[in-house]
């Protein structure tokens, strides 16, 4: 199957701005997006399943389950000075190397079929230790954005410091300027630990994501929500790592009697 | 290759349900459907091959070899209240993750063509502990078919409790939903050792799965087929770490004389 | 590229026999078939190239490389009671799980396009200790061939012993048996370390090979040409393993200066 | 997306010679390549993306990010005696050993539609030790070739010594000749360790190239030239490692009372 978008709904949208906010460092894009479309109320529209995602279903508290997923979600502009938006979120990167050119080609032909012409993502910086005052770091896909996007508190003076950007959110940025699609990736400061959302961080995003999109939201929410899906966060990258540990561990112990004999 | 289904028949089914039994923790789903299928003289009608499964074939006491596969069977209703059933056995699941999505597509592809429209998955639950009272939990593709399925025996509170179903057993129930069969993924509580087959957790699995299909079966002669097939199952196992040990392990201590010289 | 035949010529072969010998446990397959092409002055007609092989040239002492492939050669049959063969040797066979699949069923599609029926594979049978009178152990693709094969000095009690065959020589029997060709797989006894090449368990091979194809060779020479092929040998296996540990090995120690962040 | 070249522009060359340099042992061959194509003021006019290279971009001084790639560059003869000539450089190889022979491939239909017949791959010969007088050794496609390079301090005297050629130089030379273009190899000899760039070797290996070219370049910046890049090198190095270690990690410590469970 490998990667494969199901479309529920065809919306209508002007010049919509993408938005990537998937799992990562610390969670960061992954609590700012998900958290900025359920204060919207944005809507579903289509999903995205990928034979680069673990194989395993997910277990709800109601007994049912769900393939891992990526979601798009769009809202409507509203008033004056915002922008429709297409926002993506969802429960995991592609977890082979392959697999993040394949479906981020995948999310770039989809979002090219809106008419999209520039995109914001949102990423985690590992920087090694605990911030309360995280920095937002801005990686631009070319020099001539930094112009637009300098009077909304992201510094741009980071890229020698920052080196690359792993996965989707660099990825997007780097293959959607080869497709016409302009785009600036937005870097919460955080620890660094995988296993450990930091809503700090993802609230430093917001902060300036909501200036850059014009939008009002509450914010007071946030640390509770992550608190909620701290579980959920866990359970994914737990059994994913144990999966692989699984397949590379070696066979309990030998068996002498049972003289398997090893041909080649 | 990839996947490839061979089918030797082309069955005239009616409404078919479709239960999958693979290896997998405990070895408790397949046991399950392979004992269903024997008692019910099921016959086997296609056979599904993939280059996702380990490069080997496999002996018989007979010196005949076999690659691995995995096996659909057929039985018919033989009277009301009944269903006519496709079952799924075989002698493995994919080696390698994307293999699960591209295994478990082939095998949606194949019974959408006989017009499944709804399924049960067999699957063991490692819990870390032997049990003598093996519970069966299940899990489904969406809440409604709770009440279908909850006077059984199948206990539905523990979704909070497992998290995740890895390969084929959730993959199907995962996937199919989004393919329009409907499916419930009963569990069978096992200790979780690979090596060693759960007699006692598959005949759990077993009442409860006769019960839905309105079917009586000789349970007796479980715990005997599975004793015969003990050997099998380790054979196949072994084998698949050792390979995998094998490709990883270091080059036979470095010759010094020797004088190789490795070039970029 | 995947897995791809170069075809020099196209020989016109009457109901030809194909015989496989590839690299394996001690290399015993790959010895006989190799001595036995060339004490039959067998010619080169076609090569196989596959990005499943490792993605390195040979150098020859004549500083000319080659990419590593596998060779097809035939030879036509001189007198009565001898058949038409074709012949496959060759530097390696994949590296990879998915990869055997692939590559047998290119050679597969490829020698069905000669009309061959029926195959004899090569290979090694590591019983883990030195011996001086190795058997010949022989798999077959369906239990009626032992009848046809049981007067050749070949073992074929030994399935229960054997268990499982890894790679080429047992795939192309299992796959080749789904797509219309018998096979017998015969396996030489030997030590089962991989460096070392066993020409003792390869003539032991020869020995049965010749009398099935009611040839006769001179032996003689054997245990020269081994050692000559030894340093090749070592140097092909060497190279697969240095460019693996290469792959997997850890960051040369992490300098504490340099600030590289790593990013999701 | 797996392998895309993207033309900017479509010169017309005449017989062009092909030269490569990617980075690999020394980043000797990548070196010299990007040093000539600058000293010739070489043009751009195509570049190479791939999803065998690692998915993430590289942060500029100036924020702006690239996805990593590989870039062909055109010069044309200026005298009687020079060739109009096609340079591939880059940022990566293939990180899989399926990659190579495919982004092999597709460079080679590259330059096959600018009629290309043959060419020169650069690439560092790890010795293991310092040198300072780096030898440049060489290795061709067929051996009628060293009679038309010998006469430029090429040492063809080293084939049972170098053993094999690892990555794009040697597979575009084995890879080529299958595909009717004639090749040779010239290794520069370095000690062999992948994080420090051996600007001496490339010298050697310049010195060597700009005879055979018939070219006259100022080899007095090379040095400054290879520290400017060095920390590019180390940065793009040190992730590459990292996201493999990353991908392989056991399990941050198993907490006991998550109680998630593995189900098979």
């Amino acid at each position: 199957m490998v990667t494969k978008i199901i479309e529920f709904e065809k919306p209508r949208l002007k010049d919509p701005l993408f938005i990537e906010g998937l799992p990562g460092v610390g969670n960061v894009g992954r609590i700012a997006a998900g958290y900025l479309a359920e204060q919207l109320k944005a809507k579903k529209f289509a999903e995205l399943f990928s034979s680069h995602f673990m194989p395993f279903v997910l277990l709800h508290q109601s007994s049912a389950v769900h393939v891992l997923k990526n979601e798009f979600y769009y809202w409507k502009a509203e008033k004056k000075g915002q922008r429709d938006l297409i926002i993506l979120i969802g429960d995991s990167q592609s977890v082979d190397s392959e697999g993040h050119y394949e479906v981020v080609d995948a999310i770039l032909d989809f979002v090219l079929g809106y008419g999209v012409k520039d995109m914001i993502t949102l990423a985690g910086l590992g920087i090694g230790e605990a911030t309360t005052t995280p920095k937002v770091i801005g990686a631009v896909s070319e020099p001539e954005l930094i112009d637009k996007y300098k009077n909304f508190g992201i510094d741009f003076e980071a890229g020698s410091k920052v080196g690359t950007i792993v996965g989707a959110s660099g990825l997007l940025i780097g293959l959607g300027k080869t497709r016409g699609i302009k785009g600036v990736c937005l870097l919460g400061e955080t620890a660094g630990f995988h296993l450990i959302p930091d809503p700090k961080s993802a609230e430093a995003l917001l902060k300036v994501l909501t200036k850059i999109l014009n939008l009002k939201i509450d914010l007071t929410k946030l640390e509770k929500k992550v608190k909620d899906m701290e579980e959920f966060i866990k359970k994914v990258e737990n059994v994913q790592r144990k999966a692989l540990a699984q397949l590379l561990k070696p066979p309990e112990k030998p068996e002498e009697k049972e003289k398997l004999t090893y041909i080649g």
